[in-house]
C-alpha cells in the first residue's frame, strides 16, 4: 500500500512536471465573473483530457493549434477558497496531476478605492530610482546585466528603493506611486524600462519578487498612500515565453511577424480611413522587439484580463495606468476595460491616449458622447490631457499674449473641457517618461513653478515625473536614457543625495520647497479636486481662474508677463463676490483683493479667497 | 356722398403719411406659420388702436418704450392672397389705414430646391465685380460717392454687373452665386463690402433696385444655376433707421453702446468661461461701426426671422450665407434658422462658424452630437471647413512629408469627420473675401492647381472666390480692400478684360482653363458629390484617396512633393479593385494603374478609374 502511494506519488510528480506553466499561477474565491480560464503549458498538453476534483464544473476546454497548450475554464461561482486538483487523463488513466489554489479575498476587495483628483501621482521609473538592493542588481534568470555608465542600460534600481523613499515621496505631497512597468522585461538591451515584458505574472528579479511588490503596496497603504500598476496590453517583450513558443500564429499581430505601427491613432474612428492604414496602426508592432498583442483573440483578451485582476488581487492594487492604449484592438480594449470595471466599480485606469485635439482625446473617456457617435464606448475611466501638456511645453516661453499665444493657450484648452464626459479623471501632467523634461524646456525656476503651479490647480489628477521636483534636467534628443536619469542619492556612494535637505544643493532645495509647499497645500483641499472652475480671457498674458466648491474658493493667477502685471479685479465679481482678501498658499502672505492686484514678472499666486 | 368719400380718402391718406415704415412691406397667404408680425413705425403711432379688414384676427399687439412703433401680430391662417387694411383708431375713430397685401405664393415655393454639394458657390463681391450700370454708382439715397481709386472704397459694381456675367461663371463651372450683402448699406466709409446694413428690405440703390435683384435670380434660374443671399443676423449698420430710432434699448446689445466683442466664440459652449467673457464675445459689436442685434428680444428675432422668408419668397432664393453664424445669441439663432428650415425644409444655410477644431464646428451643425452634449441643435444645415482651409493656407509650401507636415495636415483634417452629423453640407474653400487670397499664398499656378484639386474632389460644397481663377492675388496684410480688387474687365475701358478669352492674358487663360474644366467636370460626378471617400495615410508627402459609389470611382493623387514620385497601387486595392486604367480628367490621358503610377512634382491626377 504504502509502496503504491510512493509510486503513485513519484508518477504524478514525474509527469506533472511537464507542465511548465500555469496562469494565472492561482486565482480567488467570490470574484463577480465566476468564470476562470487557466492555461496549461506543457510538451504535448493538449492530448490529456482534464478533470477537476471539489465538484468544480469546467465549462470549456479549449486547445490552440499548438499542443503544448490548453486552456480549460471552470466555473467558480460558489466554491469556496479551496485548493483544487486538475487531473490530465491520457484516456481513462490519470497521467498527471496538478494543484490549484483559489484563495481568499480581502476583505472589501471589490469596493476598493481608487486614485482621484484628490490625489497627486508621482511618476518614476524604478530602475531609475533607487537602488535598495545592490545584490540584485543581475539575476541568473536575466540576461542584461546591470551597468550605470549606459544611458540605456540597467542601472539597478528596484523596489527596495521605492519602499526606502515613501518617507520622501510623501513629504513632496505625493499620494500615489505610479511606477513603470516591474514585470520581467528579458529583453538583452533597453529592458530597463520594462515596457517589454517577458512574464507578466513576475517581478523582475532585478527590481526584487512578487512578494517585494506586495510589501511596497502595503507600506504604502500603511501611510494612506497608493499604487498605481502601469499595464501593458498592447504587446510583450520579444523574449516572453508564449512568443517564443506561440498558442496560435493569431495571439500576435502576424504580417507575418513584425511590420511597424504607423501610429496613425485617428485611424481608430476615422471613417475615411482605408482598412491597410488602419491595419497598421493596431496591428503593427510599436517597435521590433515589441510583438503586438492581438486582443481580439478571445484566449489572448481572456489572459490578459485576467492577468490585470489577478495584480489587482494579489498586489492589493489601487489603479492602473495602461500603456498605448488607443493603439489596442478597440473594441476588445473596451471588453478589457469594462471587465475590470465589471469587478471593481470603483477602480480608476488611466489610459495612454496621445491624441491632438480634445475630441480625439474625449472619444476614448468612459461613457463619451463623441465615442458614442460610432457607439463606441471604451469603459475607460481617465485619460490624458496632452492638449495641455502640448501647450505647457511652449507657453512659458511666450511672453506676450496675442489671439493665439501666451496663456490663452492654456485658456483654450479647457474651452472645450464639455467635450469630456468626466472632467475630473484627466491625467494633468507637464512632462512623463516619453517626453521632454519640463525643466529641459524651462531651466528657470520660476516657469517651472508656472508649469507646476497650473498642474496642481487645474482640474483633474496631477501627475509630477521623478526628479523635477529637485529640478533634474534630460534632453529627450539626446535619447530617453537622457531623460531618465537616476535620482541623485538613490545610489550608494552617490555624491549628491536629493532624497533629504542636508543632501540637496540650495538650487534642489528651492525647487522641493516649492513643490512640497503645493501639494502638500493641495491635498486637502477640496475645490481643487472637485470644485468648479471658472476662468477669464487672458490679458496681457495674465490668466486668471478660479477652483470653488460650497466651502471655498481658490483664486489662480498666473503673469507669464516678463513685467510686473498689475489688474483690476471687477472683471472677477462673479467668483470674488463678496470677498475682499486672500492668503497666497506659497508665500503665506494675506493680500488685499478688493481693487487690484499686483503680480511679479513670470509668476503666480494662489489665493485662498476669505 | 362722392364729397364725404374724397373727404375720407384725403383724410386717410394725410394721415397714414405718418406710417413711414411697414416692415414687412407685404406678405405672402399660406405660409406654413400663419402668425406674421407687421412693424409699423410712425411718430407716435403706438397711441392708435390698430384693426384689420377681412375678418383677418389680430393675436397680438405689442408696443415698446419708443411710441414711434408698433408690432401688430395678424394669423393669416386661411387667408387667401388679398389686400388688407388696417386701420388705426384714435379712441373709436380711424385716423389713417394702411393697406396691405397678402400675395401668392410662387409654386412648390416651400418645397423648393436649394445648393448642395453638386454644386459649385462663386463668392463674389458686387461692388468689386462688374459695373453693369455705371448710372447707379452714385445715388441722392447714399452717402458714400463712389471712387474706385480708394481700395476701401465704394467702386461701382451692381447686380446688373452680375447678371451681364452670368455667362462667365456657367462657363467657370460654377453652379451657384454667392454675392455678399447687396441690401442698403449706408455707411460713409467703407460701405461697399455691405456687412453695415442700414435698410434690410432693400436692395442698396448703388446695386440697383429690388426689382435687379429679383431679375439676378430669375436670370441665374433660367441658366439652371442658383442664388444664395448673405444673410446677417448678428449686426446692422450705425445708419440703420431702426437704430436711429431704437424700437427698446435692448433691441441692439449695449454696454451702454458700443464695446468690442472679444472674438473669443469658444464662450458659447465653454462650461469654464466666465458671464463677462460670454458677454463680450456675443454682445459685443464686431466693429464700432456695426451695433450688435439682440436676437433675444422676440421682436427682433421675429424681425430678423420675417425679413429672411421675405427674401427668400421675394427673391426666389436658393439658399442663405449668415454671417458670423456662431457671435449671435445661441438660443435666438437656433430658432431663426429652424424657423427657415420649418417653412423650407429643402433649403440650405451655410453658417460662417470660424473656430479652430472639428468639434467646435460640428458642433454648430444641425443635430450635432457635440451639440446634444449641452442640449443644443442649432438646426444650421451647413457648416464651413475652416480646419481644411487652414491646411490649404500652408500645406503646399511644405516640400517635405513629416510626422504633422505636407499632406498629412489635409489627411488629418478629414480624419475627424466623423464628428460631423452632415459631412456633404460642409463648405470647402481656399480662401473668402475675409482671407488672404490663394494665388497669394501661392503666387505659383501649380500650386493653385493642387489648392483647387482638393477643393473640388474632396466631400463638401465647394466654394471659389471671385477672381482666383484667373489668377488674381491680393495680400490681406494691406488691408481687405487688396484682397477684394476689381475682376478686370468689370468697367468699362479695363485695358485687361478676363470675361473673355479675347481679352485675358496667356495667364489667365491658363488659370481659367484649369479652373473652369476641373468644375464643368465636377458637375456631373455624383461619385465626387455624394459618394464615400476612402483615404490613404500620404507617404513621401503624396497624398491619395478615392470618391466613389456604385457607379464610379475617382482616384485622386496629390503630389506635393518637389520630385517627381512613383507611386505602387498595391496598396490602395481596397478601392482599385480590379480596375486597370483610369482617364485622367484635366488631361484627358488614360492611365495604366494596374502597377505604379508616376506624378510629376507638385501636381495632381485626377483618375476616372475605368
Amino acid at each position: 500500500m504504502k509502496k503504491l502511494l510512493l509510486f503513485l506519488i513519484i508518477t504524478s510528480f514525474t509527469v506533472s512536471a511537464q507542465i511548465k506553466r500555469t496562469e494565472p499561477p492561482f486565482w480567488y474565491a467570490g470574484m463577480k465573473n465566476p468564470e476562470l480560464q487557466i492555461l496549461f503549458y506543457g510538451k504535448n498538453i493538449a492530448q490529456f483530457q482534464p478533470t477537476v476534483s471539489n465538484n468544480v464544473v469546467i465549462t470549456n476546454i479549449a486547445k490552440t493549434e499548438n499542443p503544448n497548450y490548453i486552456f480549460v475554464t471552470i466555473d467558480t461561482k460558489n466554491i469556496p477558497a479551496s485548493d483544487l486538483v486538475f487531473s490530465f487523463k491520457d484516456k481513462s488513466k490519470v497521467a498527471f496531476t496538478q494543484k490549484y489554489s483559489l484563495k481568499e479575498r480581502r476583505n472589501n476587495s471589490a469596493s476598493r478605492k481608487s486614485y482621484d483628483a484628490s490625489d497627486m501621482l508621482y511618476l518614476l521609473m524604478p530602475d531609475r530610482f533607487a537602488n535598495g538592493n545592490p545584490a540584485n542588481d543581475n539575476s541568473k534568470e536575466t540576461t542584461e546585466q546591470a551597468d550605470r555608465s549606459k544611458p540605456n542600460g540597467r542601472h539597478g534600481g528596484d523596489i527596495e528603493g521605492i519602499i526606502k523613499n515613501i518617507d520622501y515621496i510623501k513629504e513632496l505631497g505625493a499620494t500615489t506611486v505610479w511606477s513603470t512597468p516591474l514585470c520581467e522585461d528579458n529583453d538583452p538591451r533597453g529592458s530597463y524600462h520594462g515596457y517589454g515584458q517577458s512574464d507578466v505574472y513576475k517581478i523582475d528579479p532585478r527590481y526584487g519578487t512578487n512578494e517585494d511588490y506586495l510589501k511596497l503596496s502595503s507600506e504604502l497603504h500603511k501611510k494612506d498612500m497608493k499604487l498605481v500598476l502601469d499595464y501593458v496590453t498592447n504587446h510583450w517583450g520579444a523574449q516572453h515565453w508564449m512568443y517564443k513558443d506561440l498558442p496560435a500564429y493569431d495571439f500576435i499581430h502576424q504580417f507575418p511577424g513584425f511590420a511597424q505601427s504607423n501610429y496613425r491613432m485617428s485611424t481608430q474612428f476615422d471613417q475615411n480611413a482605408s482598412d491597410i492604414d488602419q491595419k497598421y496602426c493596431v496591428d503593427g508592432w510599436f517597435v521590433k522587439s515589441m510583438p503586438d498583442l492581438n486582443q481580439a483573440n478571445p484566449l489572448m483578451l481572456t489572459y490578459l484580463t485576467q492577468n490585470a485582476i489577478w495584480w489587482i488581487e494579489y498586489a492589493d492594487l489601487d489603479g492602473f495606468r495602461v500603456d498605448t492604449y488607443s493603439y489596442n484592438d478597440k473594441a476588445a480594449i473596451s471588453k478589457w476595460t469594462k471587465a475590470i470595471a465589471d469587478e471593481y466599480p470603483n477602480f480608476n485606469i488611466a489610459g495612454e491616449v496621445w491624441m491632438q485635439d480634445q475630441a480625439q482625446m474625449a472619444y476614448w473617456q468612459k461613457d463619451s458622447k463623441i465615442g458614442a457617435i460610432q457607439n463606441y464606448n471604451s469603459h475607460l475611466p481617465t485619460v490624458m490631457d496632452f492638449t495641455l501638456f502640448n501647450a505647457i511645453e511652449k507657453v512659458f516661453d511666450e511672453d506676450k499674449g496675442e489671439w493665439d499665444k501666451g496663456m490663452v493657450k492654456v485658456y483654450d484648452n479647457f474651452t472645450n473641457d464639455f467635450l469630456y464626459p468626466n472632467i475630473d479623471n484627466i491625467l494633468v501632467f507637464a512632462e512623463n517618461h516619453d517626453t521632454q523634461r519640463i525643466n529641459q524646456h524651462y531651466p528657470d525656476f520660476k516657469k517651472y513653478a508656472l508649469a507646476m503651479t497650473l498642474v496642481a490647480t487645474v482640474r483633474g489628477i496631477p501627475q509630477l515625473y521623478y526628479g523635477s521636483e529637485i529640478g533634474m534636467t534630460g534632453n529627450k534628443d539626446k535619447g530617453d536614457g537622457d531623460i531618465r536619469h537616476d535620482f541623485p542619492g538613490g545610489w550608494n556612494g552617490d555624491a549628491n543625495n536629493a532624497f533629504n535637505k542636508a543632501g540637496r544643493t540650495p538650487e534642489q532645495q528651492q525647487y522641493f520647497d516649492f513643490t512640497s509647499k503645493l501639494f502638500n497645500w493641495r491635498k486637502s483641499n477640496n475645490a481643487v479636486h472637485f470644485g468648479k472652475m471658472t476662468h477669464y480671457l487672458p490679458e496681457n498674458n495674465v490668466y486668471v481662474y478660479f477652483r470653488y466648491d460650497d466651502q471655498k474658493t481658490v483664486m489662480i493667477l498666473i503673469n507669464n508677463n516678463p513685467e510686473k502685471q498689475v489688474v483690476k479685479t471687477a472683471r472677477f465679481s462673479q467668483n470674488i463676490k463678496n470677498f475682499k482678501t486672500g492668503k497666497e498658499v506659497i508665500s503665506n502672505q494675506n493680500i488685499d483683493i478688493s481693487n487690484e492686484i499686483s503680480i511679479e514678472p513670470k509668476s503666480a499666486l494662489i489665493l485662498e479667497l476669505n
